[in-house]
């Protein structure tokens, strides 16, 4: 099963001046193609968290996605983040800065061509949607932009790469409380170890008190845990989705 | 400046079963007593994930926020890792599971009382709005519930110790692109080392390009960079606010 993480770069979110849009769709896309999200985090514009950031997530995960911090003023400090991270430097590429100075034209200033700075080591991954600007990543690491239009279309570009097996999953909803289940719960998660137990109490639903999840990729495993523990539940289970 | 760290701890939300409120209503919240937000975690159900992720941010910041896993199920193992971020055991606590005695009378469970249990070291934190339970913390850690009512309830009754002065923020628009001012904008930062500035490009505005933040704690300080930035961006800036 693999497993990724996802650095949000940005004093703004952290004040509240913008709310996330990248990690919200990414945790949808991440669960559609089968990948094991194990950690979100966001901090600011500063390098030294950046770098150290990147590092301890590239070496724990298999995939990790970085979101803003790439364009050309002094606020953009992710290349240098993640080039760091490894300890690389940070050299200009000449394949970026020639589709910059396409792009440009004679409005190129100077300070543009920092959008054609990657970590030493980097490649592009170019997906079959969008020619043009390729996704630049760093061994595992992959570079993504804050602007949320572009960081979809630029991850639904190269997503197909990610996918792995489907998760599994279903949902007991039952009216006992949870102290009352909670035994139960524990022999599910001793008994299958190939299974994830969640248990959601809800304090505002007309009908259920506790909704449980059981999930995981090994479908008759999740089916045999859920069929063990409606039948430990009895009649207190509502329904099973 | 105080500063502050969010920890979200749960499999929901990073398998997007459900869409975190309560870091959203945080950043709003500490935006406005005058904290500074530096870090938003989001950690899966998992003891050495908790303790590591709450020891680092403690020692970091003022204050640490956690959300979730403070129930009576296998999965609720917030208490255990904030105590291990500390070195100390977790201990029932004599106060707590009175509380728990009297709510539930014969309905009680054993398992019910694992809500009693604490790091040892633990304070009480109450707020005048709410009577009754009290928000557990240790040291700097307060260790807030994952239900979004209960969160926003707990955090409300304990804000104003968290009051800090306010934070001062100028907007500048401009039709300028980024490659354009981002000298100018090194020269701000160079020259204003109290404020903070941040530079949004937009792709989806009518009228402007990029739009330039100055804040800080000072006053004065945001009012003069503002206006340096405003003489220097000349005829390019639509408006401020």
């Amino acid at each position: 099963m693999s497993t990724a993480g996802i650095i949000l770069i940005g004093d703004e979110i952290l004040s509240g001046k913008v709310r996330d849009e990248n990690a919200l769709f990414l945790v949808g896309e991440l669960r559609g193609l089968g990948v094991h999200l194990r950690k979100i985090v966001v901090i600011p514009d500063v390098l030294d968290e950046i770098s150290t950031t990147v590092a301890s997530c590239a070496a724990a995960f298999d995939h990790v996605f970085t979101s803003g911090g790439v364009g050309p003023t002094h606020d953009d400090l992710t290349m240098e983040g993640v080039a760091r991270a490894f300890g690389a430097k940070v050299i200009r590429h000449p394949e970026l800065e020639a589709l910059l100075r396409g792009y440009y034209g004679e409005r190129l200033q100077e300070r543009n061509l920092r959008m054609a700075d990657v970590p030493d080591g980097a490649h592009f991954v170019q997906g079959d949607a969008t020619p043009g600007w390729p996704v630049v990543a760093m061994r595992n690491v992959y570079i993504l932009p804050g602007v949320p239009e572009l960081f979809r279309r630029k991850f639904q570009s190269i997503k197909e790469q990610f996918r792995d097996g489907p998760f599994h999953l279903r949902q007991v909803f039952t009216t006992s409380e949870e102290g009352h289940i909670a035994h139960e719960l524990d022999r599910i998660v001793a008994a299958y170890a190939a299974v994830q137990v969640g248990s959601y109490p809800t304090f505002s639903s007309p009908d259920y008190k506790v909704k449980v999840t059981i999930e995981g990729k090994d479908a008759e495993a999740v089916r045999a845990a859920c069929d063990d523990l409606v039948r430990a539940l009895g009649q207190s289970v509502l329904r099973v989705e």
